[in-house]
């Protein structure tokens, strides 16, 4: 695939900025960068990259401005800073990957579209050293012109999924998988704990048995998410009552001196499904106590 | 694979002891089956198993006796009552997949052996529908040469993984395992939720984004594993401040009508570690506060 090569200015040169904006320069754009603080551009600089005076100046080298620093909070007074704001920006494309909340995201959209400029929120889902690499991915949302006139350029970041014109839902996708990842991460940590209070390596636990086991489990999610988009919680494996009949995970913890408060809250409400009176339907009705329709 | 010809006993035919002897009879052994209330063996005496008419009768009549019923304080009298005990069991092999505690385990291994039979503690890992399918798996501990001496006949059920011989590790393995599936189902249903709160479909966030997320998360678990087992939790990814420096996920759930009491204990641990000084490693360390070394 080949790329018309467009100029790009990258705004924040912390990991994630330079790891952004060393795929940029490999994939023959024109880059300029910025830093507030300055010396981390030296490496950018070395493989092509412009070194920019000023955001203004960094801004008006680039059709695409790729915003990513520390504090939301940053942003604004940046882009409306001294020579930038609607001279600056008029006409251009700004893409923020700043980590932030939906309604950060949508205000930053009405300020960055009144200074005449298209916005697309950016959500990274990647740490800064799989920049490029084909497990990585970006979630988009905002102006759907913007991605699809911009849309190769992206991905050379990563696979690039546009999620809607609403600025918000990059950042709530974010946060929805980064739940995800924390829930599997705690189940993790809890499953460590009890292999290590036997005794056990947990390396070769972790690669023999839970990974295969995370995987065919992961198999029923889709399942799950069907019963949660109709409402129909009609069992398939096991019905909750049976599953909250015995908290084995509960004792056995306390009997190895493993703490059980990692999974207190799940089972509460697993039990209070229950007590509702959907002991015999299946696990994913939970959803309707964490969120009520 | 061919399996030499084998007598087996099925004690319990619930919907898993029922697909534990289905897939004997297919792998073509001699079957006999017992179930405490009559009614539950017509399909497989059509297939080939024998009806014992008690305990006695179904364990005398099997060289390997595979104990699978609901309430594990129901096992002992079983196996000591009329006609069975020592004169039934000399020489045997008990296979006891009833769920249990690593101390039930290693309490029934003395009482059967006592007996004069081998023991052997099974964690079945998989739904009954899946039994003897690739993704299914059984965790064994106990009496090393029972396994080895039966291995090709478990192998029908699914993949058989001998941990030891200490009976307790099979459930303690297994409870480990289901630690990290309702993690990671924890997970799931919180990013349901957020993504149902925006009022996107989640079937589709979870094809398209949580699986593909989730693999890829995963791939970092070995590594946490080798840090839990070394004790050096030096950083890969993100330091741990940095990780719970903006509890995004918890003000972006209520902004959403969503609950975020399912990370709470997570995050405070997270939280807990860092005021403990370990701010700058990484996530795995965690597990410190969950299983004190």
């Amino acid at each position: 695939m080949t790329t018309a090569e467009k100029s790009v200015a990258v705004l924040g040169l912390g990991s994630m900025g330079t790891a952004l904006a060393a795929a940029l320069l490999a994939a023959g754009h024109q880059v300029t960068v910025w830093n507030r603080t300055p010396g981390k551009d030296e490496g950018l600089v070395g493989r092509g990259a412009r070194r920019a005076g000023s955001v203004a100046e960094a801004v008006t080298a680039g059709e695409v401005v790729i915003v990513c620093i520390l504090d939301y909070a940053d942003i604004g007074p940046l882009l409306e800073g001294q020579g930038v704001g609607r001279a600056a920006l008029q006409g251009r494309v700004v893409v923020n990957v700043t980590n932030g909340s939906p309604e950060e995201a949508r205000a930053m959209a009405e300020r960055v579209t009144a200074l005449g400029a298209a916005y697309l929120d950016g959500g990274i889902m990647a740490v800064p050293e799989i920049i490029a690499r084909p497990e990585a991915f970006v979630l988009y949302s905002g102006s759907r012109e913007a991605f699809e006139a911009h849309r190769e350029l992206l991905d050379t970041f990563a696979r690039s999924v546009y999620l809607g014109e609403d600025p918000g839902l990059a950042p709530l996708n974010d946060l929805a998988l980064l739940s995800g990842m924390y829930g599997m991460f705690g189940g993790f940590v809890h499953a460590a704990a009890l292999v290590r209070s036997a005794g056990g390596p947990v390396a070769e636990f972790t690669t023999a048995l839970l990974l295969p086991w995370l995987r065919a489990m992961a198999g029923g999610l889709p399942a799950m998410a069907a019963q949660i988009d109709s409402g129909d919680y009609a069992v398939t494996g096991s019905p909750l009552a049976m599953q909250v009949s015995h908290d084995s995970i509960g004792e056995v913890s306390r009997a190895q001196g493993v703490s059980a408060e990692l999974f207190a809250p799940l089972f509460a409400l697993m039990r209070r499904r229950v007590a509702d009176g959907h002991g015999s339907e299946g696990f994913a009705g939970v959803v309707e106590l964490v969120h009520p329709r």
